[in-house]
């Protein structure tokens, strides 16, 4: 195998295959950059959970294939002078790089230990922005959570039914929920991803407007294609939770506020609180105004702000870090939150409901308000 | 004690003299903020090696003074609106914190028991621009070393001498001087500065080329001063090493070479060498170019790299990150190094020895290159 790339070149697209390359793996082969060199420069990686495979502009002296390991080769070319590099195999499988006056040499495998990432179908799928795919991802991720004995709170529903896209992520407290329009009718289809993917994914797209992403469904596995670059990934399986039922349009008081606002003053609360002490923010919603009370052993402190309000006055309390979580991710700048009682989720949703965040509220009649 | 001073103003005081606030005490105290008002408002914190103080623009409606918590403190202040803040400290030492719509309370202390830092004697000193104590500090503060036997090695010489400032640092295996020019006449002085007060000052200062900072010296005290603030440190207790011995202007071999050509071939020759290994870079002097080689179970590596040679081939071992620190903090291009023998210092120094970095090579006898 010989290949001449330009360094910046191989940088990305080793930057982009990493990102499927295990940290904690006693299997050397999974710690591996696979180069497949025929008509094209192909590199993957995989951990088995996800793999990612990209192609190489480049001019090819010679065919051949190589495992080298991903992060000494990444570090190698990222340090090499920005001009051409040509990486050369020999039959000892030790590898040649050489750019400039540089010549270095690494041992390397055959790679045909290397377990070629599964081959998706394209026959059921859907096509978005990567500025839209990274922006779902960035609005729901924080509600996701590891835990070995809800394996389906770590990975994110994608609901797909006529038009509509619907991405889910819950964690017992509070339900994360997007809804995107699509561009064509589609079947209806039920998938859960893992969050580690969606992370990667998100990292390695540009996120332009104009750039799509085509993602792929099949019972097992979910593929997101988009220029020279492939992420296959497989799903969680089983049933996601039914989140229907706590989805109601219901509301006894509604209080419309500037988001911003309302952001700082519960940051700003939150420096009495102790992370030890899980203790929630009170919001005291009278007619025209929020009043946040709150009164530790750090100090105390108070502030009210301007609000519209319909129904009924209402005193409530939160994990401050749940309602943070979801103005933070909000783009509007007036946010408008429905509440039922005291002990009812509230939920956050704009009119067209492109969003909506359902926040359990916690029990404050035992606590020392 | 009441004043008004704007929130930004607020942040950026508590920020800098925040950096003399001690980390690891047990003395509640040294966590805190002295505020002071009488015609002024003065800030000070101690940790009773370093102490900083400065003086806030702002409204005085009632003079007096509080300790307190100085993290705190910095938090609430920082997260309030950008706008005007109130500080007001009642009889029991609490402080009132309003901004805006903004009620804050935090319990305090007299700060009857706040050290005031020392009153430095403004008899000895010289005058630098803050560029050139930032410049000077940032190019000879990593060879500086922690270690409870050998203290002085954690502090830097400064030492004046007729219009010659002398900084100088060493860690037992190089020594880093930089030579400044001094616009007056001044009678010799040496101090040990803590390297830990050079770096907390260097953070202080913007690093203006047009901002000066003056220093002064008592026999245990250094102070800087610049605008409204004053940083007074404990100098170091003992004579520092007796380095003129080192410094040579002899050599048999000297090598005039591109200084980033250099450091990137040595910085990529790194990756084949295990930290635990202290596997030494050999450089190979020829006569009109290095050749510098690296063979490790990683991989190996070969390069050269055109330079202009005066006197004899030299085959020299070095600690590769001794050579990449002092070659990060010259500014020329190119660059002179001077060697006498395989066993004897080499100095990298500029013909008007505005720097000199001395540093010992490692035995290659023994080294399997």
């Amino acid at each position: 195998m010989k290949i001449t790339c330009s360094q910046s070149n191989l940088v990305s697209s080793i930057n982009m295959v990493m990102k499927a390359v295990s940290n904690k793996t006693t299997l050397p082969i999974l710690e591996c950059i696979f180069i497949e060199v025929t008509d094209q420069i192909k590199m993957t990686a995989t951990d088995m959970e996800i793999g990612i495979e990209t192609y190489v502009e480049g001019t090819i002296i010679e065919g051949g294939q190589v495992a080298i390991n991903a992060k000494l080769f990444y570090e190698m070319i990222r340090k090499l002078p920005s001009s051409d590099v040509t990486i050369e195999v020999d039959e000892n499988y030790t590898v040649h790089i050489k750019c400039e006056k540089s010549n270095l040499k690494i041992p390397a495998k055959s790679g045909e230990d290397f377990t070629p990432i599964p081959n998706v179908e394209r026959s059921k799928g859907i096509s978005l922005t990567q500025f839209t795919l990274k922006e779902i991802v960035r609005q729901t991720i924080f509600s996701t959570v590891e835990n070995e004995s809800t394996k389906l709170m770590s990975g994110e529903l994608f609901k797909i039914e006529g038009r509509k896209l619907q991405v889910v992520s819950l964690d017992g407290h509070r339900i994360s929920i997007r809804n995107v329009e699509l561009k064509d009718e589609n079947e209806l289809t039920q998938v859960v991803v893992p969050g580690k993917t969606l992370n990667e994914v998100s990292k390695i797209l540009d996120g332009g407007v104009e750039d799509y992403v085509d993602i792929y469904f099949t019972d097992r596995h979910i593929l997101f294609e988009f220029g020279v670059t492939k992420v296959v990934s497989r799903l969680l399986e089983g049933e996601y939770y039914k989140i229907n039922q706590m989805l109601t349009n219901d509301y006894s008081t509604k209080v419309t506020i500037n988001k911003s606002e309302l952001l700082s003053c519960i940051d700003r609360a939150t420096l009495f609180i102790k992370e030890s002490d899980k203790k929630p923010i009170i919001l005291n919603i009278k007619d025209d105004s929020l009043f946040i009370k709150i009164d530790t052993n750090i100090g105390s402190m108070n502030e009210d702000i301007s609000i519209k309000k319909e129904g009924k006055d209402l005193i409530i309390g939160f994990d401050p870090k749940f309602i943070m979580d979801a103005l933070r991710v909000i783009d509007n700048d007036d946010v408008d939150i429905y509440f039922m009682n005291e002990k009812a989720p509230c939920y956050l949703k704009d009119a067209e409901e492109s969003y909506r965040y359902v926040i359990l509220p916690v029990n404050i009649r035992s606590a020392n308000v």
